[in-house]
């Protein structure tokens, strides 16, 4: 696969917590110049990197992140907050706790509701993989297929783990077709891009691939 | 010191991404019969365990958890929905992007924020040590105190590294009188404890040290 | 009646878009003085208010006033905000639009969702009577008993007319026992106060009866 | 001034608290084929007329609507929602109450922070005449100058009275060159509305004069 190709996947991705402006703006000209499908940084950006890019590259970012236990008001105020100040595309984690309790019903209705805020904007349910029994992932492509999400993402890359070939073809399998997947957590190289789009993700999350 | 007295400085912490409600009762049930401060969980369950507890615990919850870049509108309102819920602590994390970019004035403004927003309600600044600088600490004990929270906090507990008894000295030399220090992240034994007590900690968030 | 026993019943209002803080003290001075139920203020004094009664007087305030129009995420956050800064009584309008749609589903989903956020503090449901058909009432009776509100109240005192002695009897017809009824809007001299309290009313909204 | 022109200025009007869906595609459809510079809805119908009208007129709603003491943080969520749901014009009501206690810095806080929100979407300030002092209205010109609000409007509509002339000639005095005036509140004829234009009004709202 060309190296072209590949970065037309990329959610080219800045989430440290100590991000300052300078390596924002880097990461926005690296997308532009790369051909990314998006930069993805914290909300307290969003505003000012749509400002930089002038609508030459998307603004993704992360909602409810990355530990996905804030409440459905508060992620639904940060939804309307992060599309408001110019985000194009949206990356919720979803709130394991009630995944724990059992309460899906929960996780199908705070995605519905964040699907609704984003209308035609995208919506990338992260489900975070490495804290998921096989019988819990397979119930959320499910859920996230129902809930009408444009995305199943693996990880937040703040958790144990990060994506694994396995995960995304067990996605490709369980979700509906009309859901895409994006891989993200650990795709540094080349090969890991090309092995994780074989398998079936559209879409990658990663901060190590388009850097100058 | 007394393992009991060492009780009443601890607030009682659970904050997996995975916690499920059984713990958290557990949690809560641990801290009354210890008598912790108080219990610190996930904002999902604030108003669950105020139901729970009854008045018999303190609720203490984390805000911007734990990265911390999330927009000030987003943190004002996720406060105020755990205040409804009765949450009686608040655990802020600062945004460490603002501290990178040298925008300090930002960092008072949204710590003055919370705390107008807490009124005579408890407010914890997470200053997230292990990111800072000696430099940024000293700043940051400045701006903590002036903008008037009740304790500065060194540690999420989710970056990568916890609370040292060389940050408790610093606060306790750097930070005014009225402000008292909460130690957290890696305070397993009674040992880590009483030194972190003696250091000048009033506070210590620990998720072993009161486990039955 | 006694007069006293009258003011047990009273709502102390003060909703003037121009309402100073010296009107809201005075307020709140008779309010304690005369023994009312609560004061019943715009939400940019709740906390203000709070902290000047110091627990001597509830302090009830409006959400969505007077159109009722806006989202039900706005009207959560605004209810989430007046519980954090010390309301316990929540006075909300309904979407008249929802009703005019024939969507009586959305009315009872908001309802529901803003009982939730109050928990075991008073919501009141203003259906606002002069707005709607005898149709429209009888199935919002119905709604608001199986929302699970509190109360429901006539009037905004903002609309074409307040309440009516034939509208507090319907509610007392319609709604479930459990649900008590606010009488306001005109209700401005002892003998209208105590007519409605016949008629079924529990509680009265007004900024007359109670004035020095 | 020819009809057609006159269109040009008005912000096509529905604002009453029954408004149903069919009532706002009117309103859309008239304002469409009049050429208005927008329509103006409740927030609850924002995301929908975006739908509907597909961009071929611009989306404009209210907030902190009519009575305007709501918080600060409520309208800045309000707005950030009315954003993200298509809208791209504000017209947001002060707080008189602010008005009334002199603090005018919270006002001028509150209008700055609601133009940052809107970033270059528009910002148009009610301050309600009706209600004011000629000294008020003299000092709420100068502060939302500074505070780089687009617009200054008359009236909500709801108040005691609507546009006067004088007021328009009192904003085009005492404001800077670069805000705008919308006259609204009883602007029903082809007459007002010339006279409005001709006295410094860019904008009027009218629920009246594009009707079919």
């Amino acid at each position: 696969m060309e190296l072209q190709e590949i970065y037309t996947h990329i959610d080219h991705t800045q989430l440290k917590q100590t991000a300052d402006w300078a390596s924002i703006q880097k990461l926005c000209d690296e997308a532009i110049e790369g051909g990314a499908a998006s930069v993805c940084i914290p909300p307290c950006y969003v505003k000012q990197a749509a400002d930089y890019v002038e609508g030459r590259m998307k603004i993704c970012t992360v909602i409810g992140f990355p530990n996905g236990y804030q409440t459905t008001t508060v992620k639904l105020v940060e939804t309307k907050e992060a599309l408001a100040d110019g985000a194009e595309e949206i990356d919720m984690v979803i709130n394991l706790c009630d995944v724990k309790n059992g309460n899906f019903a929960n996780v199908a209705h705070e995605i519905k509701a964040l699907k609704q805020a984003c209308g035609n904007r995208v919506l990338k349910v992260i489900v975070e993989t490495c804290f998921l029994t096989e019988e819990e992932k397979v119930t959320l492509c499910h859920i996230v297929t129902g809930a009408g999400a444009d995305y199943i993402k693996t990880s937040t890359g703040f958790g144990s783990g990060g994506a694994t070939i396995e995960d995304v073809e067990l996605f490709r399998r369980e979700c509906g077709a009309e859901v895409k997947i994006k891989a993200a957590g650990g795709i540094r190289s080349r090969e890991d891009a090309e092995k994780m789009i074989e398998a079936g993700a559209d879409r990658l999350g990663s901060s190590a691939l388009l850097k100058r």
